[in-house]
């Protein structure tokens, strides 16, 4: 039907990160479970075992992968999807025109080459979720997959995590010491967690969002006014979980959402959420004219094509818009702004809401999880934690065990703008109201006047409220508000949300957080410049930063940095420091004792050490 | 003596913020207080009067003002100081050669051109301090430009402050509806807060530190290897203070120290701090080699030019170095290894120590304020809240009150590296022991993980460890651990600080903070475009950020923004909700129930306007 124009595979991103392995660990239980991990070699001289981190990257960054965006990625899931045999392949939906905003053909981007037919619930199943299996006790490969890849191969001495644990902040999150595949089952099981994994999304590596486990983060993003290629529009995605992004929304508007889509799912190992009344409005003029029937097809649409969750802002209530009036900036969302024009020009509640357990149903038979959308988060520190706010987090708590009782996979979406006395009370009513389903929040930006650095403003809420209990930040770039964040913007976005989310980890105890940070501080104190560059969040950036004043190749094995020169290091000295110091404070306490000297005196000394005063016991 | 090179004063930037205007408020009590204020016009049609914000930034932003770098400032405090009758004008100490670091001639850059006699408390008197006259009942002009200057002008109506005061998490702080010069004297005289002002530095816009005012920042600056020009070093602090540096440490090490100085202080108009060993050691070749009067000698040095406070690494003690030697990475304060270094070197307790009553009698005598340094600070989450670093706190809460017994300004050097969930201890220890004497900050940092982006890390622990009570917050730039900052770095980094700054002062519910948030907001949600950008804390980015994707002039008043486009805009379709839904929503309830209407029931209604039911009173 359409033309197919090969993308360059060349032009999506790919290759190790500096001094980066990738590798693979196998499940115990089940067929197929095999986990990527990434390994960071230190330099010999450290005489330390790589450090294994997380990794959301994909084939893209192994050697050994082939590549082939045309192809699309190994369906990984597909075997244990059929192995359960609750589903069935059915002949979908077909691309309508409206689908891709009737884009002409000339500007029509290629249909993805490979066509599978999707998949749904066979007839009688109720649901084909995670938590349908997690309750009825099973243990799936996507939980085997979640527990190994959760616990980053952590191997932590007894003591260790008792001290972690006594000093440790986790406000009620109940963090295990290792992550078994029980554990996964019990969280996603009660709610707490979910794993997105549509069945037609079988190329997902899948990951958990839940409070008991490492905090994730979404990026966003979304098609271009012009589209240079579909492998352009795929690299976004590559180019986010290369830095981190643990799930991706595509948030396109406008012509070929369809296609694009197709081509960005097939290629992505991360979950992809969507906003399907986006896409929705695109077919038709107004947001008055949407109806239930253009509204269900779009979700049937975007769930044949294996969407993994849906942000739906159900909990708009048309008894509550009215609370947004004396808003500062009223409704931001732009769901929340179409559902509610669309309520009040119908003078009713929303389809969303009068149909959501149909919506439940579908989501249901094809296990796309619910992002219960906030569609009147604040869009200012003046709005924040306000009647309408709440009003509509306590629906989506109503319309959460709804979901529940459907067997959905629901978390929900947070705000927005809140100053940092106001975020711990937004997390505490999420909670209690919405029976602990995981939080998915946007920042939030503590503050509104610094447009252009709003990855700042959020990144400081996000990891605050990430540390009070949000499972999952939505990232924010530099861009927010100004314009359309480009490839460095993504960057910066996903690496600050990298930042907030591993210091709430750190903060919470996470009994695997520390190791990066402690392998870092030690490669930092060592000068071991490489390791500390590979070590971090951006080896590319903390290298070229350290270049622009020490460019020399040996001056990456110097034993003093550009900040305080070689007379004045503050870490050299240290090092000398410590050679006097290391027991030597002891010893020299002794000595010193010994020949009379006055100033190690016996405050100085060890118990054990004291000379024995007449009349003491030995 | 030297080759007098006239910086061209082109090269220090000036002129005003986009959409800004300096004015000045005239006190009321004391001859010649006139505060500088800059207020930021906003689009006619927004019906607003110019927003006031405080201001940094000196003459540089003042169209009307003269810049001569060669003149120097206009010595504003002098005719304060010389009306207290208790200093005392005297011959100087000569500038030894050793001063700027024995660098050769050819090398050597020109003295300050105007050389004024230094001054000095008379015999007899204890202390020139504001906080010696805070003491007396004193209210100084010092003090009335402090208090016209943290009011900003402010003026909210008590429900408002009501309901600030009501959802304020102030965490024992006592901040005021408003700031009275009694308030500022009461302070001060209890050692909450310091305003430092050297009698030296006449030059100063007087300013406080303390935290029940508004939260400050603090950038470093240093020299670089290769000096251009003077013009060149003077800009570093002018551009600091131009983004809203409310102080500057001049960290600089190595050749033309002394000169320079001269030229930095001469120009600055904010406080202008130093770490005095720096220079010491650079007089010297080994720690070890440092002496006490070689010590001595350069506190004067600095005193005599005017430095404001003086960072002094007094609580070390010998007997808790060896608290150190286990940490993951040990010494990473310059001071703090560089007395380490000595203590050990010695066998001895440092002159710093041993001499502390001597260096606050020299402070007092000029009002240098101590920022009494904390060099056993945590280089890695991992030592945070360690044994060493505590120890250290203990001591500088001893050496707070001696100094205050002595007659001198306070305030106490924080963390470094600090996980969340240990930044809040920190600043309850420091309260506890050290009398309330305000804390000074560097970030922290609550991860290691991003060389690169330790702006972003420490940001994170700035903005919350300024929420629970610090008064000023040490910058972080983006090349922290790797480089020298530059001009760009220098800008992210004061951005992200005054970020964080504000962020604590409205999660503090300071009166006067939430104003900009508001005004911004209000701008965002009325597609006022310019004064959005205007009222940011970069202007020029926001600006840059914006037109990258909508360039043209015209879209500056566009009704949409490039994230949405025009079909598709939350904030558009929430003006139409709105229009229906200013009070529609009740006037609708009471329609479509005349009507007959099933939706809008009485539960939507105002009670004021129900149907009254048969049996009721009226």
């Amino acid at each position: 039907m359409n033309q197919i124009r090969k993308p360059a595979n060349a032009d999506v991103t790919h290759g190790p990160l500096p001094a980066s392995e990738k590798f693979y660990v196998d499940g115990e239980r089940l067929d197929g479970v095999r986990v990527p991990m990434r390994k960071i070699h230190v330099h010999e001289s450290a005489n330390e075992a790589p450090l294994t981190v997380y990794d959301t990257s994909g084939i893209y960054t192994d050697p050994a992968a082939e590549i082939d965006i045309d192809a699309g990625l190994p369906r990984i899931r597909e075997r244990w999807i059929d192995a359960r045999g609750d589903t069935e392949l059915y002949e979908g939906r077909d691309a309508k025109p409206e689908d891709n905003g009737n884009v002409g053909d000339d500007k029509l981007v290629p249909q993805f080459a490979q066509k599978n037919p999707p998949r749904r619930a066979k007839k009688g199943v109720k649901s084909v979720s995670q938590l349908a299996y997690a309750r009825q006790g099973i243990i799936t490969p996507e939980m085997e997959y979640v527990a190994i890849r959760e616990n980053m191969l952590r191997d932590i001495a007894p003591e260790e995590l008792a001290k972690l644990k006594a000093e440790a902040e986790r406000w009620g999150a109940e963090i295990p010491d290792i992550v078994t595949p029980e554990f996964v089952r019990d969280e996603v099981a009660r709610g707490r967690a979910i794993i997105p994994n549509n069945v037609n999304h079988p190329e997902t590596e899948p990951m958990a969002i839940g409070r008991n486990f490492l905090v994730k983060i979404n990026a966003n993003i979304g098609n271009s006014a012009v589209t240079s290629s579909v492998a352009d529009e795929v690299d976004k995605m590559v180019w986010a979980i290369r830095w981190g992004a643990d799930t991706v929304m595509d948030l396109s508007t406008g012509r070929n959402i369809h296609n694009i889509r197709e081509w960005i799912i097939r290629n992505s190992p991360v979950p992809i959420g969507t906003v399907p009344i986006y896409q929705a409005l695109e077919k038709v003029d107004r947001a008055e004219d949407l109806t239930w029937e253009i509204y269900r097809d779009t979700l049937i649409e975007q769930a044949e094509q294996g969407v993994d969750y849906f942000t739906i802002h159900a909990g708009i209530r048309l008894k509550h818009i009215h609370l947004t009036a004396d808003r500062v900036t009223g409704i931001v969302s732009r769901g929340g702004s179409i559902i509610s024009q669309w309520c009040l020009a119908h003078h009713q509640e929303s389809f969303l809401y009068e149909h959501f357990e149909d919506i439940c149903d579908i989501c249901a038979s094809y296990d796309v999880a619910f992002s219960l959308g906030d569609g009147f988060r604040p869009g200012s520190g003046a709005d924040a934690n306000d009647a309408a706010q709440f009003a509509e987090l306590e629906t989506l708590g109503e319309l959460t065990k709804v979901a529940w009782d459907k067997g959905c996979q629901v978390m929900i979406e947070g705000p927005g703008h809140v100053p940092m006395h106001k975020i711990k009370h937004n997390m505490e009513k999420q909670l209690a109201v919405c029976g602990e389903a995981p939080f998915y929040t946007l920042g939030p930006l503590v503050t509104d006047i610094a447009p252009g650095y709003d990855h700042i403003t959020s990144g400081i809420g996000a990891a605050m409220i990430g540390w009070y209990g949000t499972a999952m930040l939505c990232y924010v770039t530099p861009k927010e508000h100004l314009g359309l964040p480009d490839r460095n913007d993504v960057k910066e976005g996903v690496v600050t949300y990298k930042i907030a989310a591993h210091a709430a980890d750190l903060a919470k105890g996470h009994p695997g957080a520390a190791a990066r940070d402690d392998a870092l501080s030690r490669a930092r104190f060592e000068f071991r410049w490489e390791d500390q560059f590979n070590l971090g969040l951006d080896p590319d950036r903390a290298r070229d930063f350290h270049d622009q004043t020490m460019p020399k190749e040996a001056q990456k094995t110097a034993h003093f940095c550009s900040m305080c020169g070689p007379k004045f290091c503050a870490m050299e000295i240290t090092n000398l420091v410590r050679s006097y110091s290391n027991d030597g404070m002891k010893q020299m306490a002794e000595r010193f004792q010994e020949e009379g000297g006055e100033l190690y005196k016996e405050e100085y000394l060890d118990e054990s050490k004291k000379v024995a005063a007449p009349g003491d016991d030995d």
